[in-house]
């Protein structure tokens, strides 16, 4: 859609959910868009592709402190994201998690209609884009006729051991999370795989000393095997995926026999579909007006990591005062002529009520 | 100083304090300023009109709880401006406080010549205003020759009741502090005053009842007396203020005797000096590029409160960052050609570093 979203000439699906404002995104800057939003008496539904909000964040360090956000001397990405969702529970948002955007569209009535991979349809009067890197998925493993095993036979994260019992088992990857994998699957004892196999395209893994030690071990044990090489293509038999056929750096092939195939190859962010909305774009970052933090399309906003502006700084700090801002911006398009008077939280009894608060503490000061 | 911060033409004085950064405003912003203006390794002095950290949240509101800082549901003034007090710590800014900024020059070198109201001169290469609404000052009464005695006999804030001991106090205010002084000091046994008299300029006093009822009663004991009207005048014998001359709501004027005037009409926020150095201005507003928050005056830059600039929102997560980007616009400043690349204080081992802290919690996770 290079022209922008398109009015779509069918008429919504009945079961599309309406609401004021969707925020693409569950990381930190949406989270805070929710609340903001909120203040502003705009209800708001998220979408997010990973299983749990906090975004990158989590996704990347949920362990390890943040030093930056003002006031917060130190906090995990976890800890965060528990503080922002919390801050935002007032407003209760609808989070809608483990998918990500697939479709946009712009109805006759001007309301963009937002299609995800669950196949979740939404009408709303105003996007805003907060999708930081991109939604995070697991790489995938280009290779044609693979995708229609995926969920069967083909899986991007391992499930329990006793799910493998008599298999043959590929795991490809060649960090630490991948070989540990593997060990795991060669130590049971009841109901083991059939074989288990790693496929790394060169010799050379990333793990520490201790595990490569431990990994080779076993290796020599034959409880599992290191092939090195590319997977390059697979054979199907009845409708079903019976040998990947792996390429060595040599570029001889031999087929492996498979049951269950694992790609553990890390998760990688990826825009997705935002990138093929028509927005306009620089440095593959979206543009926005930065009183407004509307893209070039009216009633879609964007804030945080995905935008960029002279001067951005992709910083979490950066995010709340766009999203705050975003707000203001999605409160003008959605009252039009009205313009959106700003209240302090610590004085409005208003904004107040909204949040459920007194407004008092215990002490008083003179 | 219409046209700019003029070329100074003597040297600076050799009691120059000299400085990266000099930061105008020890506020939420002004804190975090510094903060910022840390992780990029440049050290700031603070100057601030008030007492204590925290700027206007703590003045006026030091312990209402502000709802609205990304992270933290709920904190009052005080534990905000504490908060950030401790965030920047580990950068071991100068507080200069208690004095407002009174002149500012540009040297031959090109740095900033920044006098205070203590008579502190300060050499800096940056100046960074974070004066928010303006210096909170103590509101003045416009009286001919009653300046001189400011600190002597006249004074705005009330002393400890044994330093009026058999004097004619004269109070000037019609609020809940001006009705409390007013009661403390004609309840004192030993070393009485003369008299209290209150004075305000109409006959209703901004107090809950209870304290109305008191204070009545105090007054029908005689034990003090309160005067409707304004201080239009004085009288002063033998360089010393005798008599303030009232202006009652008819025009009848009376002359009261007076040793000591307290005069507590409230603390209101004044730009000062800062609105004469000539900085580009828009509704009385600093104007800044929002790339860099420079001012139209190299070196100088600003954030918060005090600047304006299109979809601006006098809000504190707005002046979180500003100060962010305005700390990259001083490091560029002050490192021409050398641009500030970004990093986090998640993973960066010298961020780590500046803080003095090892980038690590207890739990790892997997």
């Amino acid at each position: 859609m290079a022209s922008g979203p398109a009015p779509s000439s069918p008429a919504p699906e009945p079961s599309a959910i309406e609401t004021d404002a969707l925020v693409v995104g569950a990381g930190p800057v949406g989270l805070f868009q929710v609340f903001e939003l909120g203040l502003l008496e705009i209800k708001a539904h998220v979408i997010d592709s990973l299983n749990a909000v906090g975004g990158q964040c989590v996704e990347l360090y949920p362990d390890k402190p943040i030093y930056d956000i003002p006031g917060l001397s130190a906090a995990s990405g976890l800890e965060l994201a528990e503080r922002l969702r919390q801050q935002a529970a007032p407003f209760a948002p609808t989070y809608h998690l483990g998918q990500e955007v697939t479709s946009l569209q712009r109805g006759h009535d001007g309301r963009l209609q937002v299609g995800t991979s669950q196949g979740l349809q939404f009408l709303a009067r105003a996007v805003v884009i907060a999708a930081g890197v991109g939604a995070f998925k697991a790489r995938r493993l280009a290779i044609d006729g693979l995708a229609r095993f995926e969920g069967t036979q083909v899986d991007y994260r391992m499930g329990e051991p006793a799910h493998y019992a008599g298999h043959h088992v590929v795991i490809i990857g060649g960090d630490a999370p991948a070989l540990e994998q593997a060990l795991r699957l060669s130590s049971v004892d009841a109901a083991r795989p059939a074989s288990v196999t790693l496929i790394h395209r060169r010799a050379r893994l990333d793990a520490d000393a201790a595990l490569l030690e431990t990994f080779q071990a076993r290796c020599a044990e034959g409880a599992l095997r290191f092939v090195v090489g590319q997977v390059t293509g697979c054979e199907v038999t009845a409708d079903r995926l019976t040998h990947v056929i792996v390429t060595d750096p040599e570029g001889h092939t031999q087929p492996l026999p498979v049951d269950a195939l694992c790609v553990l190859l890390g998760r990688g962010p990826k825009l997705g579909p935002i990138a093929d909305w028509g927005l306009a774009r620089a440095r593959k970052q979206l543009v926005v007006n930065t009183a407004t933090f509307e893209t070039d399309q009216p009633g879609i906003f964007a804030v945080g990591d995905v935008v960029t502006y002279p001067g951005k700084r992709k910083l979490i700090v950066c995010g709340f005062h766009e999203a705050t801002l975003a707000a203001y911006g999605v409160s003008e398009r959605l009252r039009p002529g009205e313009p959106t008077l700003l209240q302090y939280t610590t004085t409005s009894p208003r904004l107040h009520r909204l949040l459920g608060v007194s407004g008092k503490t215990g002490s008083v000061s003179a």
